[in-house]
């Protein structure tokens, strides 16, 4: 049988663990620094949780799990040959593999209602599985690492995510990132003053892929859907607005002219952007995008974009929005939250395209001990207990072997410190410790006490 | 829609993610003192990968996964009318969660063979996941922790992990904590000398009860397949042996008598004890038991159970074992490996029986600053942001509301330390911190240089 995996999934050595541990614990580190705090939640939820907040798009990449044991005998075989084949899956499966973070989220909150104070603010890193289509940097297992706060309307959220965001590439030391923003009540505004013939949602989804296409071809779909030439020219027009993030929005506010009920979105990006002025950021860079549109449902305000300028491929490494009803279909109402969610795989492939793992990873050394045999077994195995105990990563070849083999092990896995023990130091109470990497070696003496003799080791590891 | 998750799964707040967290870095920095190093799986495989190592029982328990999209359409339904469920299952999934972590573990070997270099240590701590009936302390959803070295005969690799198990109850500060050893193929023999009706696998997973069910039933269940009086009088002998292990030892070779060419169970363990009488163990007991069987078909040498008399009621909570040939189904033979796998949950819920995660986690102070409206807020917000550069985990209440909510989420969320900046204050160009804990507080003066001020105020946190 040949061993392989399951197309889009990833197998890691120790090398990529041990990097994905460190971007991991950079997110933990700031998240919490930021007073977000971890929860976990199962890998898979119900079917009636999981398909309730996304449409028919995702449920066509949800993995479902099948019932396992006697609970096949169900499968609703009718179904199957009338064609329904969502009924007839749903017949053999009561639960599947999580999407998102998002509404596990939602649905702890839900259910955690009465033990969570408000406004709580959890981070969340996990995997999430999509039957997607592999390919080039798209997975079907991958991680998700979010941070929401939830039960408030307060604009500090916004800004404490921009902040955090902001945290998170300055420690990375990403150049050129692009904190895109932008707000659902803007954007309607925006379609209200065209007043096309589309629905709102169709209007952004359009809108949307202005940065895979460009605003030609946008405009193209447009036109196809029915816009006039002045319609069209509204939508260049206020996607071209120059200048500061607060001289957009007034030239938007003058463009549009009278301002509705609607305002608070405006207020919104205001509030945002004077405050942001004052408190400054360290590396990313605020911009207002009024093409930004977010196709997910349930953003109702503020929405956001990462980009890294220097990585156009990637396209957005990060996204969040403020949600005002995420929680209702669970029975919580009137429940506002606001989140980001960093898009860990390809902010992982920047790094390791940059090869900046080598300097942020401190490897910790590993000493090898040679097997001279049974003879000397018990003095080379006090002196790897020694090690140990002293913190250093240590292991004794377990067989006896030539030496050039064992040697030849140590540098196939880049092993940096090798320790001699054989019938010659033996008889002279002495090791040998050689420096791979330095290349040089050292006769080191058995002396008592132990500690002191260790003391002489560490000198050199 | 009522918010819940499928049963035999758990959500884990931040308390409980803290805790199980130190755990596993309690593990990973233990194995790697070992040079054992982490590789990471998918969490599914294919079908024919999972299906390889497991008897038809395992194979119940497996979560299998729907093919998604179009690929449902090619159910066996003829194979489901028929009654064929396998057959109908396999027809619509071809992918399954792993039930545990040596079967992947089995064919990243073999499937990596030409980039790893052997003697492979590996760790693993993942998730699996198995379709069992929920229970106290079962759960479908749970963490195994794995360490195994592959590729070398040499029983100073059981050696090593008998320490590295050794090490890992002496951290956790676990008294009590037995390890019980025996070899299959000295258990052959003592089955040789019984000469019973029943199969060696029969008999093995008999005797494997005796912890449950006591040495009377076991003798019982012979009696039931056949055993004489005289066959179990040899089993009850041997498994009352008693004295140091090397005793029972020799007790067993001189009563089972001519020992045959299967002479390398009766040397390894000699050998193993022989070392580990000089080498000591600071925490646990090494124990050989002829009753220890261990059910699973993979283990060919040296096998391990871990038990903590302290909590009889845990049953295992480790176990392991030496397995020649683990990797020729998925085509690389002759490749010798022994592994130890801890109960990660049951040790989990050990240490919080007894209440040790307080004593072991160092929980980060929690710093809040009260919203004590715009006017205000870019000053706390400095603070905050100053607070952060300190690496202290911070955060401002979004809200203006009254101090006296503000101050009942911070007892509701056990935050330490509460910055008040108000108008007093603000006159003053003073701070409040008040430790909640110490029920103390202090003015701190805003003096420049802003690191003065800063440490002025860390002093206190």
């Amino acid at each position: 049988m040949k061993p392989t995996i399951p197309k889009g999934t990833r197998d890691f050595d120790s090398f990529e663990v041990n990097n994905r541990d460190y971007l991991k614990s950079l997110f933990k580190i700031i998240f919490e620094r930021f007073c977000f705090f971890p929860i976990e939640t199962p890998s898979f939820e119900k079917n009636e949780i999981i398909y309730s907040n996304y449409g028919s798009e995702g449920n066509k990449l949800i993995f479902k799990i099948l019932n396992s044991g006697d609970k096949i005998k169900s499968a609703d075989v009718d179904a199957f040959n009338r064609e329904k084949y969502s009924l007839f899956s749903d017949s053999i499966s009561n639960k599947s593999l999580r999407y998102d973070l998002t509404v596990p989220f939602a649905r702890y909150v839900a259910q955690n209602q009465n033990k969570i104070t408000f406004p709580f603010k959890r981070y969340q890193i996990q995997k999430v599985w999509r039957a997607d289509r592999p390919q080039k940097g798209r997975f079907q297992e991958f991680f998700q690492c979010d941070a929401d706060s939830i039960g408030s309307m307060s604009l500090w959220q916004e800004l404490e995510l921009i902040q955090l965001c902001d945290q998170v590439f300055t420690k990375l030391e990403f150049k050129n990132i692009v904190l895109k923003i932008n707000h659902r009540k803007v954007l309607k505004q925006i379609y209200n003053k065209i007043n096309p013939e589309i629905s709102f949602k169709d209007f952004t989804i359009i809108l949307d892929k202005i940065d895979k296409v460009g605003i030609d071809n946008i405009l193209d779909e447009f036109k196809k859907c029915g816009f006039s030439s002045n319609q069209k020219s509204i939508v260049k027009k206020v996607i071209n607005f120059n200048g500061s993030n607060i001289k957009k929005l007034d030239n938007l506010i003058n463009y549009i002219g009278n301002i509705d009920e609607q305002i608070e979105g405006f207020d919104d990006l205001k509030f945002i952007f004077e405050k942001i002025q004052i408190l400054k950021l360290k590396s990313i860079k605020l911009v207002l995008d009024f093409s930004l549109a977010r196709g997910l449902d349930y953003y109702t305000d503020s929405i956001f974009e990462i980009v890294s300028s220097d990585n156009p491929d990637f396209g957005s490494i990060g996204a969040g929005g403020r949600y005002n009803d995420l929680t209702s279909v669970f029975g919580l109402k009137n429940i506002s939250g606001v989140g980001i969610s960093f898009g860990f795989e390809r902010i992982y492939e920047i790094i390791k395209n940059n090869d900046k793992f080598t300097q942020n990873i401190r490897k910790n050394p590993v000493v090898l001990i040679l097997n001279y045999g049974d003879e000397f077994s018990i003095i080379s195995n006090n002196i790897l207990t020694k090690l140990r105990e002293n913190e250093i990563n240590s292991e004794y070849f377990p067989d006896k072997v030539k030496i050039k083999k064992q040697l030849t092990y140590a540098n196939k896995k880049n092993i940096r410190f090798i320790i001699f023990y054989g019938k010659e130091e033996m008889e002279s109470s002495t090791l040998i410790l050689r420096d791979m990497k330095k290349n040089i070696q050292k006769k080191i003496e058995f002396i008592k006490p132990d500690n002191v003799f260790i003391d002489n080791l560490k000198k050199y590891i």
